[in-house]
């Protein structure tokens, strides 16, 4: 390793890997003795389950294209880079958050690191009605904890804008998500894709001005509002999973964003995931159930986020913006709670704005979500994505209209039950 | 030059710059016919008028810490870099707005320019009731130009990335502007002074929980909102005039900023000027007249930069934000219409917040104004400068609120008439 990129293969894994001591202290020596699957991680890159001496490790690395598209659609190497230092400051943001770390290698662009196991990712735990105990609140609390500590509310002035300038070179995935998400599914953009029963819904959101203009300027909160290291693509798929232990995973879209960005496209994953239910829970009491739980959720995933950022702009305020000095130290503490709840309901308006579009790309645009599109019948699945597409559009364009998650909530079973027109 | 770092004097000036062609091919080749003058800048740096041949220079150099303060306050060097690399932006985006470059010396933080002769700091053309022709236009328009032409409408976005992350290096004077502008002019900070008479209003406004949260909110969208280039620092001692030419200078504080932050800076400082004309002009109707003017400017200022903003959004809107594949390309022209009203209204609430923490700053922090401060009589001078105090903490907090420019001038002449309490 540490020579010319080359992209790995299970036969040569073996030959290339067993000179780095993270790995054989965990596999053994002999790479002979080692079994390699491949099982690919979905739309970019090569991963590897390593197995030997009754231990394993992940081997993900980079290709140089997107592994969906294929060659034809380069993607830089770099993007390992970003994912490594992502992984780390998530690490120390919310220790226990993310898989450990055991090497890098920056010119093959691979990480090999904790293998999480027996987890599964999220989205097929959701797709088969299983329930994960307190994943509103490990995930609510990850997005805070990582908002609040990657910003200037935490970290020196200098050491932010040291690491903007450093992500700031991860042009090309935020090239993905500034296209995909906030402009291409919104116009009859080349690479798009839906269900056919949609057509009607897709015409009419394509002439919709509101959404448009809504879209635009969530893009460019997305692109220009630096405020704290953002996770970038924190989906259903961004987090393994068993019933009752919840990792993050897959930081390469690490971006500077708004505070509100990952909190708000987790949000807009869990909502699909509740309009796509009929397709996967055929028992009704049971898929009710379910769907039930998905918004309880929702619910506690905001309520954590809220109250954990809370408590760290309490106990944890040490950056430079709203300094105590300015309140606490002036027998003003309540200037400082009344500050923290203007800028918790900008995070609230803004991360329904980010959970609306992703609504829609997910069922318009090029990268679809398996929780939609692998319901066969596409007059159910129609059916189920016209109910997310509806309520992505109000969230997007009123995302400064609602009074708390709760009517966010009311309006998701309002579309659910028929509401929507 | 080239060699490390040395401060220049006016003896040594000649012997050292004698070997730059971009000099000797002004001022001739014997530094010893030259004729060297000390002019200082201000607060920072050192400033030599170098003439020679019939042809003159300046001769611009950082000093290792800040000129105002002394050797106690370090400040890098390098911040002749970043001016260097904003003056060359600034003269691609507009045009004969800012001094020609002859030459830059990176390890000797040395910029030799064009000097603006026989052009004089815009604050003492102020100062000595002088107009200038179409000051607001000019100046609208070169805030409108840098800002469109050097956000995510006009670059490309990995271009303006690269960018964001060569000017986020520009730490330490971004910091100064941080602590001085948004904080310390809120509490009982060390470097702040003011005049003596002053002291009951300046407890009221540091008592003023909601401007003090309203500073914030502003510091926060300074620090993490990199939507353009900024000049950073564009005041009225940042503009060299004569009766009909106007000029940019000195961005050495340039950072990756809101859209609307210098003109809401220079805004400010036009307001200031305004409130301290009864120091300079004794004559009633001249006074009268000048303020007039002053107020005038304001509304020329912001007229011409939404004038110019929207051309270039109707005729340059090439980048990634608000494409006309959305828009106009379906039939909806309309639409982008109506993303620039919502953004330019943005920008308005932006620049009202902006102007009105530099108008605090100006008087209660460290940095004054000669326009204010120069008024001997301190009952005059706070009497000035309580207008200028009120006006600022209307516009920092209720920055949201006003229908437009007009409402604007309107309170700050209901203000200046005895209307601030």
């Amino acid at each position: 390793m540490g020579s010319q990129y080359e992209p790995l293969t299970p036969e040569t894994l073996g030959g290339r890997l067993a000179q780095i001591g993270a790995i054989t202290d965990r596999l053994g020596t002999d790479p002979a003795s080692w079994t390699v699957r491949e099982v690919g991680d979905g739309n970019l890159n090569l991963v590897f389950i390593v197995e030997g001496g009754g231990d394993s490790v992940i081997v993900k690395q980079a290709l140089p294209y997107v592994r969906l598209v294929g060659d034809s659609w380069p993607l830089p190497l770099k993007r390992a880079f970003f994912e490594y230092h992502a992984l780390t400051r998530q690490a120390a943001r919310d220790p226990g958050s993310v898989p450990e770390i055991f090497h890098f290698d920056e010119e093959q662009a691979l990480i090999v690191m904790e293998r999480l196991h027996p987890h599964i990712i999220l989205r097929q735990q959701m797709m088969a009605g299983e329930k994960v105990k307190d994943l509103g609140k490990v995930l609510g609390a990850f997005a805070a904890r990582t908002a609040f500590r990657g910003s200037d509310l935490s970290m020196s002035a200098p050491d932010r804008k040291a690491d903007v300038a450093l992500f700031a070179g991860n042009v090309e995935l935020c090239d993905i998500t500034e296209n995909l998400v906030f402009t291409d599914p919104y116009f009859n953009a080349e690479l798009n894709r839906h269900t056919p029963e949609l057509d009607g819904i897709v015409a009419e959101l394509r002439a919709d001005i509101d959404l448009k203009i809504a879209a635009q300027h969530l893009k460019r909160a997305f692109a220009a509002r630096s405020e704290t290291l953002c996770h970038g693509d924190l989906h259903t798929g961004s987090a393994m999973v068993t019933a009752d232990e919840v990792r993050v995973i897959d930081p390469e879209f690490a971006f500077y964003g708004p505070l509100g960005f990952d909190v708000g496209m987790l949000i807009g994953n869990y909502l699909m995931a509740y309009y796509a239910m009929p397709g996967h829970i055929a028992d009704e009491a049971a898929q009710s159930d379910y769907k039930h739980w998905l918004l309880d959720v929702v619910a506690e995933t905001w309520e954590t986020f809220r109250e954990e950022f809370s408590t760290l702009w309490r106990t944890e305020r040490n950056g430079m913006l709203y300094p105590a000095a300015l309140y606490e130290d002036q027998g003003q503490g309540f200037a400082a709670e009344q500050a923290l709840q203007e800028l918790l309901h900008e995070i609230f308006c803004d991360l329904l704005g980010f959970a609306g579009v992703e609504m829609h790309r997910r069922i318009l645009g090029l990268a679809h979500i398996a929780e939609l599109d692998e319901i066969e019948d596409t007059a159910l699945r129609a059916a189920c994505e016209t109910k997310a597409l509806r309520l992505g559009r109000h969230l997007a364009v009123n995302r400064a209209g609602f009074a708390g998650m709760d009517a966010v909530i009311a309006m998701a079973r309002a579309i659910d039950e028929g509401d929507g027109r």
